[in-house]
């Protein structure tokens, strides 16, 4: 076979105003986009994507510290994943769920090998959302209960139980759409809602609220307790020692299904496969999507245990999807394992975590009174912005928007201007950078958020 | 550029019984299948597909009258589609929803361009269950209304709130996920819901069935009617005349949004670009998948009304997904329709679906007892089977299973052993081949399957 990879060259697009033009106008006449008031955007037009690099027509250059939406692990055009596509283009772009596939049985296997003790198989989905809808259905099927319990500060997907299942604003103008759900308080030492004034106590307290709610909403109606392993887009919230291997406990104790939403923190994110590795903990189901292959096919699934498996061993699983295992979205995720041993991602993840990022982020908090803390692991990182570092007050407020997010928006626009994409959300200003960033470039956009907290200090009105 | 298309040459794969065994093994250890008791199952490990045919690992082959799951419109490897997705892979595979990308842009013009007179914009998404979920959210934002009417015998997919709309067995183990769900009976002369022996009669009293739903369900609740334009999985219900028109006066007297399931006979399948295009009807919401682009990528989307579209100008729609817009994605749509106008896709499925296939199956029913009534249009068709024709009992009970379903069971292995892949549901032989196929290929695969009618007819029972 021909090695074609093609060019990205995209360069000569750059100053194509006719192209932009058409790409904009198109956009703006029939896209409809997510989560938009569609008069209220004017998404750019992007014409290049290379590693950790996009370019908009104009040739303006973007250093993107957000992985697109934290899905880019390999960054854009990875040699090797696009060879790989192109591959199985070639060789058989779809099949259906209903038969056996070499690349999906592949992917199924490597991703159970480096699963938890007791992973038994992989059901294949479209994306985040619908791996999560999944893994409730199987949790209610399993124990024939029908509650759920998710966090606050969290987001799940958008599909109907996905949505209802988000603890965050974008659930609420959907109402309750699967009434099953009920939401509690999640460990968060800074703005603690237990009071507490160190880790243990933080979680000690999260646990016993945690108790508290089982036994309050009957502890053998609930099927579930999903969480996102570590908190992505709600603030990278990493779960203080014991917390996890304590809501283990109270599964086991009332018989209720551990589920770990992995979809933004999964392969590598945290510099281990899935993020539960780093917090001495063994889930019943685990949602991924995003990193399994950067998204550069539509692909998402749910691993799971061999006692849930054998649940579906003889009564049907109740639910399916027409791309279920497809083959050109697992071939791409089967050379993700391939590049990610290759180039020994898992363990620069950590490094450069530990050796890089995490001492250049102590000193932005040191240098810069708007930055109340600090938090992450890996290449997933927060800066939770203050208006005061007393009374930690957010530097806007929850779910700010308009004329009350300004102080975000000015700090999101001197990143931009500055030639860095940044991952922002509501009073944070978070770092997801592709996992095959350079050392170079991490210093490079780091020196670009430094110079943008200046701007967040000037909203800063503390002592 | 390189014209990679890559052989797909897998005949090396033929009798390589240790690859087979393989696949084989990690299949059944590593893979959770959709709607399946995983120790039941043992799926087929397929080697490698061409065209309408695919070949298990030895060597036999398969003519596809499925078109995998009614998605491969154009075949396996065409050699234009897999061309798209590796040039696009190697420009740009993929990009975040929220800036503008050009395949994308232009996939959403081409869509609205073939669309009906209003159509305003294209919301992607992964697939078709997800499409109906995000249709049904803007209806429902859209007025203010939660009720959504849908007809039994429909799939509409398998999240959250597509299983509640769907009225066929699959739901059933799924309880009530999305509580706003009303089911109503649909058109379906030969088995009259309504006493109806004429077409005329049919619509005119499925429309008072549906006109006293909408009353005693509360008008002012309902936000949208549902329905598949021609119902697919569930008997190939082609909508009597005047039906489709008589339900959108319904929606236009009550102020409901009238939404298009063409997931299944969108992009061709009865020979228009949608299926609603054929019953002199204008939907506000059309939700497609699989023949956009055959199903080489996970795609899928909804086709909003100019009116929807400007619910969502200033406030923000409450839903998206990572993956909407997937250049991947969009490009290999694209490609469908340069592929469909270059090879008159839509012409030659009205010819052969008028010319050969109706003729042919019209004799077909005159040959076999057991064909109670052939239903269908361009190349998507059913034979409802039964065991008697003046009882029109069906060949096996609604939603049989193990023995009860022995003989559709032997109908079908009938046809898997003369080489034919099948579309069957519960009484029902189904033909559904990818819409190149040959007249050649039609005619053989016809005449396989009037070979298996003679095993329907060993089990007829009426005189
Ligand atoms: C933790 C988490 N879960 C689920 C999802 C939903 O994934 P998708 O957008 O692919 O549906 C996301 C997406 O951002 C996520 O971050
Ligand atoms: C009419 C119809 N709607 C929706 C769907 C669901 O599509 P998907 O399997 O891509 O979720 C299907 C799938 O068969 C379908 O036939």
């Amino acid at each position: 076979m021909s090695d074609f990879v093609g060019m990205n060259g995209a360069e000569e697009r750059f100053g194509d105003t006719a192209a932009q033009r058409e790409v904009r106008a198109n956009d703006r006449q029939y896209v409809f986009h997510s989560w938009s008031a569609q008069d209220a955007i004017d998404p750019l037009p992007i014409a290049k994507g290379e590693g950790v690099r996009f370019w908009d027509y104009d040739g303006n250059e973007f250093l993107d510290f957000s992985s697109q939406l934290v899905n880019l692990s390999l960054g854009h055009q990875h040699p090797g994943m696009v060879r790989a596509i192109q591959d199985q283009a070639g060789r058989l772009a779809t099949i259906q769920p209903a038969v056996a596939n070499d690349v999906r049985s592949e992917l199924a296997k490597r991703i159970v090998d480096v699963s938890f003790d007791g992973a038994r198989s992989v059901f294949f989905t479209n994306g985040g959302a619908d791996a999560n809808e999944y893994a409730i259905r199987m949790a209610r099927h399993h124990t024939g209960r029908n509650k759920v319990l998710a966090r606050y500060r969290s987001y799940h997907g958008s599909t109907a139980t996905a949505i209802t299942l988000t603890g965050e604003p974008r659930r609420w103008a959907n109402g309750t759409l699967d009434v099953g759900v009920v939401h509690f308080m999640g460990p968060y030492l800074y703005r603690s809602a237990f009071y507490a004034e160190t880790p243990e106590q933080e979680t000690e307290r999260a646990l016993a609220h945690l108790e508290q709610t089982i036994q309050l909403e009957g502890a053998n109606t609930i099927a579930a307790i999903i969480l996102e392993t570590v908190t992505g887009t709600n603030g990278v919230l990493v779960p203080p020692p014991g917390y996890l291997p304590g809501v283990r406990a109270l599964c086991d104790k009332y018989g209720i299904v551990m589920i770990c939403d992995e979809v933004m923190v999964g392969f590598g994110r945290i510099g281990e496969w899935f993020a539960y590795q780093a917090f001495d903990v063994k889930p019943d189901l685990v949602t991924f999507a995003k990193g399994v292959n950067s998204g550069y096919v539509p692909l998402g699934g749910v691993v799971v245990s061999d006692a849930i498996h054998q649940t579906f061993a003889t009564t049907p699983f109740p639910g399916g999807l027409t791309y279920s295992g497809h083959p050109l979205a697992c071939a791409s995720g089967v050379a993700t394992f391939d590049i990610y041993k290759d180039e020994g991602i898992l363990e620069r993840v950590r490094d450069l975590g530990e050796r890089v990022v995490a001492p250049r982020l102590a000193e932005l908090a040191a240098k810069h009174p708007s930055v109340g803390e600090v938090r992450g692991a890996g290449m997933i990182w927060s800066l939770d912005l203050v208006r005061d570092r007393a009374t930690r007050e957010p530097l806007v407020p929850y779910n700010a928007a308009g004329e009350a997010a300004a102080p975000m928006a000015a700090v999101v626009a001197a990143c931009k201007d500055a030639g860095l994409w940044p991952f922002a959300h509501f009073n944070r200003l978070q770092l997801a950078p592709p996992l095959i960033i350079s050392e170079e470039d991490l210093e490079r956009g780091l020196a670009i958020i430094d110079a943008a907290l200046d701007v967040a200090d000037s909203y800063y009105a503390g002592e």
